[in-house]
């Protein structure tokens, strides 16, 4: 048959199309994530798991009148492809290109961004809600991952929406767990759901329906029926006031279709259970749907190869590393995980510690007041999270933290830009956000050595201390076998220079100490934000003129303030420029090449130092970095 | 009989009374609660609920080494009046006495800090996974009300729960509902649980069981194993892996006493459901717990009488009036509250504009995304939320409403000190943690004409803006009628004096005012944090000496902060004293002297400021406000 994807500008066109016709063009979708995903990286696994619920959505439901809101968003490939943006695929997650997420700006049929996790059902409530009170036609749909259900916030919004009258279908997108173990008593719940006989039977009428060709209409709307409350007298979902149906395979149109435009025509918030599998249609993920969650550029034929000379050692690993050896030598250390053992590189501590490994479920604000529950008895919580990932548990930090001053340790992976996931997981806020609240201290190792130590530092304090750290790899600089720590709240001078004094807090710590090279420039490591080595501030800006500071972080509020603070209140007056994020969100692309437009390179550094504190500038350059 | 609340001094003289002298205890315990309570002011409703409960747990579990964890915490007078803090009572709430949320460093026996709802469950695990961790024999025990049940965190908890084998028991402290009508499924669901024949009959059986005297204990035991499994086939919390029991009668110490010594026996996850009802024992309060919840001095043989003369209009009044008055004029407006109807002034607006009000519960995280979700629709959703609330949303302010840039109104009641409630209910850092997020923007009114002008101002903007103003009256200024708006992001110049330029953000302005006279200094109204008006800041400082900055927010990363940013990044090199709140919790107390504590009254800020920027200081005075 001719192929049909590239009729497709926009998912009208799948309206009318037959069930055959649905799954020639969900099997096209399915090659052309395969195809753009091995060139240019991204999501894969979950991507492949949603090309058939995406085509049956875009057929049953008037989109983007209807809205679609995706949880997490990394599984709308199948989704973009569908709705315009098919040969912006190339251009995925790179500057300029599109977003590896949803975005309102980027099309009508994004209806609201996502990246974090959970925020689907409550958006979609709202989308709903608010055609009821303006009187439109519309349906709003949320997808979201059985991970997700298990965040708070997924049952805040259940819980709200379960009273309502609108027109709100929740679709849970169940991944098949053979792989993966479930976490939490939700997830056992589910597969308690899937385990009875019902699903299993199902799978195979729908083999033997596909043999047998039609009616498959009749067939897979007998099927529906069946489905709906045979599993259990009343499920979770019921008792939130939901319309519960399910589980159906998520995988096979003649159960999807039928079934969503059935539900199309119920009133009440509806609630439909799909099962999918990771990787679905490519071998290699389907076997390992964790390594090709979210892989680099691959050959499809051969799948992912191991680099022929070793990767640089990222400051993830450094972390895992550190809390084994910590681990081993210190029993009261306890490693908790939000749903991130392998982003957070708590793989290796699992398999050596498992009775003090907690991964507690996409669950951010338990986290950390867990992680407090623990101290409180005396234990040493490590809460492995990202910048990103802290701004969930913000209030647990303090009112359950901070406030008690418990010896909790927030290990902040991420801190800084993340490159190709965007404005919505940078590491900005941090600085600003933790520096504010009393009793906390924050650390920002400059490379690996120092990262290693500076969590020994913070490890060995009775009070809770962050250490942020950046995605990917720093300098290189090898870390020490031990586990000593650096002194507490004291930085280095790390060059002396003339006439500028540049402050760094973390790694930007290595382009600074080239441009002062060509400065010739002091150069401050100051390794904490929080508290401020007063002295070597105090000493060093006496003999200097002006004044830079730097850091991965928005210069709102972080640690520069910190230091303009700091020398007002010593009745120090010197001129101070501020580097760091400014204050607009940065788009996705290459780490290195977005830095550098903004001004964090080197190069960018050198150049805003000249422009705000040397007359002899080079001429017609641009100040990019500046506040 | 011999009263036997002064022979109490911490509970292990409990264990041994018998049932007799434990009701007669709990007599004792309302009486020395209501006699408090009504003296000092402080929760009412709530203390008189959990009498038994706190008389009945003291006596089953073996405290301080079992571990209580009061949710919210505003429930434990009882539990304070019977671990060593009766006498203490009459200090509650004020500087230097007693806490009305448990703390830790009050007494061993307030195992967790408490003040926010939800957190109870994820710490009383963190602490039976630390006694099994550590081989240590320990019950924890988290008491959580329905309402704070609903809240994300709680289900993140049970969820996470649910798969342990430790010694864990959630009390679930279901208030009676007769009044307030049940917000969210769970709360109806929990309505349903409760209007099953069971719980009628079990209430007669308990009535019956106390006029035929002995042996209670076989009766009370029959009836605790009738009531479970009796409801339904499996709750909703058996669902998540609890052993689910009740509802029991929580004011029934017959059955309290024997279900608690049998859930201490069995393994894994408990979960007991008790029935109480707000204000027991006391008419007035049983009668309105509402009115009763929190109230100030009273005479109990008479209750709250209305006081002669009207009490100013606090701010959350004025918004309460300005939300009505926007809401008839502008059909887009919808009015949303995280179970805070009555702190956040939205009574009236319920009344007036049901269709267009909604109580998520407690929700902040899905609060703010829904408001995302209806403003993508194009709606103007205004989130009344207190400042110390949204570090629940936090992240969900950031991903969901502010990088969509979406026009959400952020309406942040209990901006700055709180008084008597204290560190936990703070609202001291939202300035840090709100302008270091692109596309935010921050007001702060002076005074009650200007918070109602700045909300109008802040609806009118096409992107997100929060209005910060404080707990309670302000200086007095008649709000006009009509719903003009001040311009955005410009300041007023309020007085014109000489040397010194106090630069004042927000209810400060009337004792700068009072300081600005005695030192012949210029004042001016900020009015916005973010955008900051440069060009009003950049030319008053122009022709001054010396700058002051002056906010009730936290002085780290505050508005003062974003003046001496801007100052630096204008090449502006004057002095500057940054006066705000210190870098350190400040406990409950009298608004007003816990201002003057840290020098935020008239004549502090005065003493500070002649402190650093004039010689002639008077001598002998400390210097209690500077950074």
């Amino acid at each position: 048959m001719a192929p049909l994807l590239p009729t497709i500008h926009d998912p009208s066109a799948l309206r009318h199309f037959d069930r055959a016709q649905l799954k020639q063009l969900a099997d096209e979708v399915r090659s052309c994530v395969l195809d753009n995903v091995s060139r240019t990286g991204g999501h894969l696994s979950s991507n492949l798991g949603t090309v058939e619920l995406t085509v049956a959505l875009h057929h049953v439901f008037n989109t983007p009148h209807d809205r679609l809101v995706w949880d997490v968003g990394h599984q709308t490939y199948p989704h973009k492809i569908l709705t315009g943006r098919r040969e912006r695929m190339p251009s995925l997650r790179q500057i300029g290109g599109i977003s590896g997420f949803p975005q309102r700006t980027e099309s009508e049929y994004d209806t609201f961004g996502t990246a974090h996790s959970s925020t689907s059902i409550s958006a979609a409530l709202g989308m709903a809600l608010a055609a009821k009170q303006k009187g439109e036609d519309r349906h709003a749909v949320a997808i979201i991952g059985d991970g997700a259900m298990t965040a708070g916030m997924a049952f805040e919004a259940l819980n709200n929406a379960g009273v309502y009258d609108c027109k709100l279908l929740v679709i849970l997108n169940d991944n098949d767990m053979s792989i993966s173990p479930p976490v939490g008593a939700l997830n056992r719940y589910l597969a308690q759901l899937m385990s009875g006989n019902f699903y299993a039977a199902a799978k195979n009428v729908g083999k033997s329906v596909l043999r047998a060709a039609p009616p498959l209409f009749e067939l897979a709307k007998r099927l529906e029926q069946h489905a709906k409350g045979m599993v259990v007298p009343a499920t979770l979902f019921e008792q939130f006031g939901f319309n519960y149906v399910g589980p159906i395979d998520g995988h096979d149109l003649d159960s999807l279709v039928p079934t969503l435009e059935n539900l199309k025509h119920l009133h009440g918030p509806q609630f439909l259970h799909v099962v999918t599998k990771k990787g679905q249609g490519y071998k290699l993920a389907e076997a390992d749907p964790v390594a090709y969650h979210g892989p680099s550029k691959f050959d499809p034929a051969i799948g992912l190869v191991k680099p022929a000379t070793a990767p640089k050692l990222t400051f993830t690993q450094v972390f895992g590393h550190w809390l084994c050896d910590m681990a081993a030598q210190d029993s009261r250390l306890v490693g908790i995980t939000p749903a991130m053992r392998e982003g957070s590189g708590l793989v290796e501590f699992e398999q050596r510690f498992p009775e003090r490994y907690y991964d507690v479920g996409i669950a951010e604000q338990h986290a950390v007041t867990f992680a407090a529950g623990l101290a409180c008895e005396g234990l040493k919580p490590v809460v492995a999270i990202y910048s990103t990932f802290l701004q969930r548990a913000y209030d647990q930090m303090i009112h359950d933290v901070a406030i008690q001053n418990l010896p909790v340790v927030f290990a902040l992976d991420r801190a800084g830009l993340v490159g190709a996931d965007g404005a919505t997981h940078a590491g900005a806020y941090d600085i600003a956000f933790i520096r504010c609240v009393p009793n906390m201290s924050l650390a920002c190792p400059a490379d690996e050595a120092e990262c290693r130590q500076l969590l020994s530092s913070a490890f060995a304090q009775d009070h809770p201390v962050a250490v942020r750290y950046p995605r990917g790899a720093g300098a290189g600089v090898a870390t020490l076998p031990g586990l000593d720590a650096l002194p507490f709240g004291k930085g280095e001078l790390r060059r002396t220079g003339r006439r500028i004094a540049i402050v760094v807090f973390g790694t930007l710590l290595y382009p600074a100490l080239k441009a002062a090279e060509a400065l010739d420039a002091t150069v401050l490591n100051m390794r904490w934000v929080k508290p401020l080595d007063l002295d070597l501030l105090l000493k060093t800006v006496a003999t200097h003129e002006c004044v830079v500071t730097l850091e991965e972080g928005a210069v709102m509020g972080g640690a520069g303030s910190a230091v303009v603070e700091a020398l007002q209140a010593a009745d120090v007056q010197l001129p101070v420029l501020q580097l760091g994020l400014p204050d607009r969100f940065i788009e996705h692309g290459d780490p290195a090449k977005l830095l550098a437009s903004i001004g964090l390179d080197a190069a960018g550094i050198e150049q805003s130092i000249r422009e705000r504190f040397d007359a002899s500038e080079p001429a017609g350059k641009t100040r990019p970095g500046a506040l």
